[in-house]
């Protein structure tokens, strides 16, 4: 590790384990911080491009230092400076303390360390104390009293995935309601529906963005579902489930401090042994991502095929254009918003598989591979609420409707006669179809040729309130 | 299509949109099966090889003949003959005319054709008709009628589904049982517990078992939960949702008959153009098949770990042998049974891939890709059930505790110092610890040298009940 | 195991390690084989599907009685019946034989005692003995002298699968073929081409389907390359790859026996202690068996986007109707041929995963979990094959153009302005595009009526052959 | 976009297809990619976080400019400064001018433009002109001259994909080297080997890790072997391949260009319309990248198995501690360098599943998703070289061995039997080993105490170079 960014020079030194490091005194973060800087340096990311995940740390920490006070084992004085220092870090200070690669090994013990260390070097400094001086306050001792890195990180996982809910739900919810104004919009835009790329029967435009609209909407209640497994703490059961070390009131009164600290429904998971390396509700969460991911990308290659055009393509609707589409190709609009968009599902899709390999590998009393099935999750919450905002703000609510065109599309389609079925019998149906396709010539045309019905019945069959209600 | 299997040599003609074909008479099935048998050659797995699925499509069908002969659009006659074939092959019987590869294009046009082929035909000779006078009874204008393959397959398929899941859900429930039951037998096994591998603290064995239960327990939540999202029947939607060709009361008298025959609490869909092509419950379901892979993969790795020796492993338990393990080192008994379910796993993980690609790669009105979603569905339920019940019956249930090695194990393990640094302190317990694994002595016995605790005290310190309880 | 359909009533006793059993004396596989059957129920799928598989068995099992009788310590007599044996089922005789299930714990040794007892047998049989006479013919003894299933199992699985290359890159190099010969037929079809879905500049029918074949064409080289990986044989390391138990000389005979019955160029893999346990050739192979599904997937997406319509989709070509493809839309023919390899390679990436993990999972010595990915890759290849050869016999050989509408399109598009950009320049041309956008003239008549060019230098800007070759 | 980081205050304009955009002055980059930056804002990692891609693209666009000049239709003087600017680029200056995100839509239009922007503006700066001047030298006129993003963004992948070979194979070579030198040091060490984790016949330490290292570098040839794949170019085809609107000579020039820039050696690719949407290198090489994943998941897998204990795991080695392994667990050191390896592998896994998504979407002329690809690939390439550094510094070098464990473990193995089989018999050797597992007596006093061979024919037999070495 290299400090040369540090200016003042001042140096504190620190122990562990494996002996004494030297530190900038200007960090918060400790030598196993310092340790873990350097074990882990793979993938670029760190703790603090997850803000929610930090929040969940210090609201670990400060549950912790409340109960262990309230049971009587935490000096108060040095509770109150810790609760200080956590709420100081829920509000979104000294989140560039928190420096540990997402991916790492150690089953998460560096990143709790991490959050022990800059807590307590924080505590101390508000208590006026100097940062290092730990027989005051010690990251162990005090911070990470009562607790395990195997209770407290898959905790504040949990409390970190609970409040990263409201943010994709929201940008789901906007984009339904987009999709849906646009399904109002266009209630009146007859076309032609599709089914295996071809021309099946007619439909509106607006039976189709509702229809978007409601497959992601039931998304809503899976995420909301789905995150409810995260409301089983493991909190109390320290290494391996039993509690060894912790106070027999512990777990029920951290809890208790969780529900206030972040107003979430949380309880202790019956069996901690059982908790303590279950990722289930990770994996489950993940696939959920990935179901929606999944939908998403058929939403847009649907946008994408139905803008496909100008001349040569489906050319049902109109994207707005976003950017210049080609360098070499002039006035080329191409659909990137919903490019952009497939390409995140790709990626959330990928990231559950890595989700699935990290949880199909834990072991025995512990899943040490939570690192990795943390960093994929949050990355793909995140990819998904940003991808979502841009699909609803750049796109979805710019897309405008060849009207013309799709009218005229329903008017020549050789797919019209399927209304027809019940009047003039399958048979006939079949034979003005070929001839349809063969002649180039319409199916209103050649029912009237071949007298199979009159004017008025043909109008009135092909109304489209007779072709368009599911009833 | 060679047909050298059938003697009698009799023969008939049927006649579709692509021309004339003979069949074998002894056949059920008609000319659309036949083309279906020449086109798809893919997997040699078909549809009978699914009877559950076989059942759903009769189902289904005999459905529509009562609902569409209750809105009067259908004889009674006829309606009643269906009604009879469909009922023999709800029964078990005929499923060897459906031979349809389970991979297979046109979105499960030939599905549904088979099935409605076998039925016209089976119909009629229970009339005292002859095979194929569809003048009577016709496969697309009676048994079909009122339907679409876009509605029909789709509803087969999750009734199929719902009525799978009481098997796997049984079969979980079993392994739960014994795994828990086996908690119960190990409860006074005290064994080291273990994470990332390295020694841990002290549990027991039963603590250990219990955790399996419970783990695997959750899933029978989530599949009842999962499988809920398949009551959505988008029956009466015909080709895209519009419920073109269908009569009013339709669908909703299609549900009614469906409940009445399957005793499933269905409904329709609240939008029959959005269900037409949505395949988030397959993803869903699959999602959940998945996770319960993934966990038990996870308990199969740890029962191989834990049996793993006889001498030169952890050695904690004893598979009961199921069969001879090396033809070339005597003696050797390998973790067999896990090891398949291990595989199981694997397999299951990777169609839920392909379940999600199926899914991803659905297009405007329809997704032509379930019938590969529906094979790996319905294969996953199948070979999970299996490997549960194999594991449970031929692995589980005949599990042994190495006791004295697992008490053994705990008395010399390093691990104990834990429980004593409440009392010594986490520096003195770090160096006792340090002592152990360089000299090889025993915790115990340096605590005493250097008497830090009297015998008693230590005594009283390593008491299992002062170690195990979870709070 | 029932063996209710044995009609002679005979009986024969077996012997293993856990005790003795009773086999109905019709069969040739002995009491290992029978607790196979009884241990491992899951997929349906046995060793007797594969029949390549079973040849490389036997082809193994000959080389070793070969090599063993050579070096000398397997007697002449004994060595003579097994290779008869073994030729018979090399041949095809006796697969029905070959009953285990593909997805098996043991690591193989299933599989392998079932060839070992059905070639002792039926070796047995030849001889004049009875089936069970072990003491003149031992499945262990001699079938399996020198052998252990960590070396003997995998080296089938390489034989099997070096045997399979070419039935499957026939069935590639025909596809290639069919694409170029369409190539050639369509190489005066002038369409537009288009990126990201929206119209862009010239080319024709022709270079698309020769750029289709081209594509596919270069993995027969990876085939071939992958494959080579499988020449590398650890026939020899018995258990673990140290040889314990075999003969110094027999390592070399062996693989100096494969070579001469299989005509492969096969070798010792030069560290076999590494050979034993790897699975890096099924990775390798099973990752290209996946990139060339990928390929056929965007093959097939692109035929059915080329043929979408008919009136109201991209409608370059036509793919020839193989069955109805509705029973509700008369006339309706769906490009079922492409949807059903969509499917195949969906199963084939799932696989691809499931081969992953099932290789991740190997620890130390052996990877017991090679049974599942020798049932996923030889899965994958049957069924690429079998796609392929549909997709080239019943889909690409029927593809006809429409000519008139291609040429059509061309003349419309906008994107003919790109041609012009060195004449007009980029600001001209993206003025003509916008206002041809949205007048919907032609450019041709834009250019024109904004005197920006002659009628002829326009006609000789926008001849084909300045548009379309890549020089 | 807010600049408020910028200090100056001058502003300039720019103006593209969808209107005029005011930029501060400082940037080089221009209006197209100022649109990217409000396009795509989703995963906070952006091309300068790729210095060898942005390294890729200078060099694309230098070649592009030298090839012009020498075919005459770039001026000179232009020429000379877009080539500084590129040099100035290749050399690691202005990177924190490539600001877009990786994951884009566009097909790489947004980083092709970046890239042209930035090296027009400086360019100009270095002329002596404004940036923005861009009538004397234009992004698209002069620096993209010839060329589409359709080509230039992929042969920038392209060059940039070859050159990241060398640090990864480098990487791989040092960890390949540190392991056979471990395994010579450990040649003396004889332990028992185990099969399916059980004990099954002895093996040195020094054995088990020059397999991993032979295992692994057989990766080495695969990685030069698959970006081989690479070495095929695009360039001059431009927007489809048919070369529309490039000088007949550009694409030649380019190649000569690109070969004397980069001393790769780089070649047209045979069929333009082929290569430029075919991402099958993508594919290949991501498989290679996984297959070497899933080698070093199984290398670290058993790292973590052999080093588990101290006192109830396998404990043949100790891992170098790196850092505490528990704030409750005094003297618990953890694997957590195989750990963090474990997790890179399970991404890896995870993003070529997200190459592999990417690639089938590809439709007709090109590929829009390659933005998500080359991110993950690199991405991929980096972790994986960073993971391997930090395995072979901060875990192989210091591993050491238990020797005395190990040695004691092969006298007490049952396994040890197996050497006895030819001397007295698979009937007896089964005998002893069921005894000595009932008993916990040593083979070698059993065999003694049945008299079934004598003392010296016993050490004669179980002597290490009797067992060990695989002729």
């Amino acid at each position: 590790m290299q400090f040369s960014g540090y200016g003042s020079g001042k140096k504190r030194h620190e122990h562990d384990l494996l002996g004494d490091r030297e530190l900038p005194d200007e960090v918060y973060y400790g030598v196993q911080t310092l340790r873990a800087l350097e074990n882990f340096n793979i993938t670029g990311v760190t703790l603090r491009d997850f803000p929610i995940f930090i929040k969940g740390l210090a609201q670990v920490k400060k549950a912790a230092a409340l109960a262990n006070c309230e049971i009587g084992i935490l000096d108060k004085e040095i509770c109150e400076h810790i609760v200080m220092a956590c709420d100081e870090i829920i509000a979104g200070h000294w989140h560039d303390q928190f420096l540990v690669d997402m991916i790492q090994g150690g089953a998460g013990t560096s990143t709790n360390m991490n959050a022990n260390e800059v807590i307590a070097n924080r505590a101390l400094e508000l208590w006026g104390k100097e940062k290092g001086q730990y027989n005051f306050i010690h990251p162990n001792n005090h911070v990470n009293l009562g607790q395990s890195t195997n209770d407290a990180y898959p905790t504040a996982i949990r409390l970190a995935a609970l409040q990263s809910v409201p943010g994709i739900v929201e940008a789901l919810e906007e984009l339904c309601a987009t999709l849906s104004e646009k399904g109002k919009e266009f209630s009146d835009v007859i076309k032609m529906g599709r089914t295996q790329l071809q021309d099946a029967v007619p439909m509106t435009l607006g039976q189709e963005f509702e229809a978007f609209s409601v497959m992601l909407s039931e998304d809503i209640e899976r995420l909301r579902e789905g995150s409810k497994l995260f409301l089983e703490l493991s909190i109390g059961g320290t290494a391996i489930g039993t509690g060894i070390n912790s106070h027999p009131k512990y777990a029920a009164t951290a809890i208790k401090k969780i529900k206030e600290i972040t107003g979430l429904n949380v309880v202790a998971a019956p069996n901690l042994i059982e908790a303590t390396p279950d990722t289930g509700a990770f994996v489950m969460f993940s696939g959920i991502l990935k179901r929606l991911a999944v939908k998403l990308s058929k939403t847009c290659n649907d946008l994408r095929l139905l803008s496909s055009g100008p001349r040569c393509g489906f050319g049902d609707i109109n994207l707005p254009p976003m950017q210049p589409g080609s360098s070499i190709m002039p006035g080329k609009v191409n659909p990137v918003i919903p490019e952009v968009v497939n390409q995140v599902a790709f990626q959330v899709i990928g990231n559950d598989l890595t989700v699935t390999m990290g949880s199909e590998g834990g072991q025995l009393q512990l899943n040490a591979f939570e690192p990795v099935m943390v960093f994929n999750i949050f990355q793909s919450v995140n990819m998904l609420s940003r991808a979502m905002r841009t699909l609803t703000r750049l796109c979805v609510k710019g897309i405008t409707a060849n009207r013309e065109a799709c009218r005229r599309a329903v008017e020549h389609s050789i797919g019209l006669v399927t209304a027809l079925n019940p009047l003039i019998g399958y048979e006939n149906s079949t034979m003005i179809a070929k001839e349809a396709l063969e002649s180039g010539e319409s199916v209103f045309n050649l029912v009237l040729k071949h007298k199979l019905l009159t004017k008025e019945q043909l109008e009135e069959a092909l109304k489209p309130e007779n072709m368009l209600s599911a009833r």
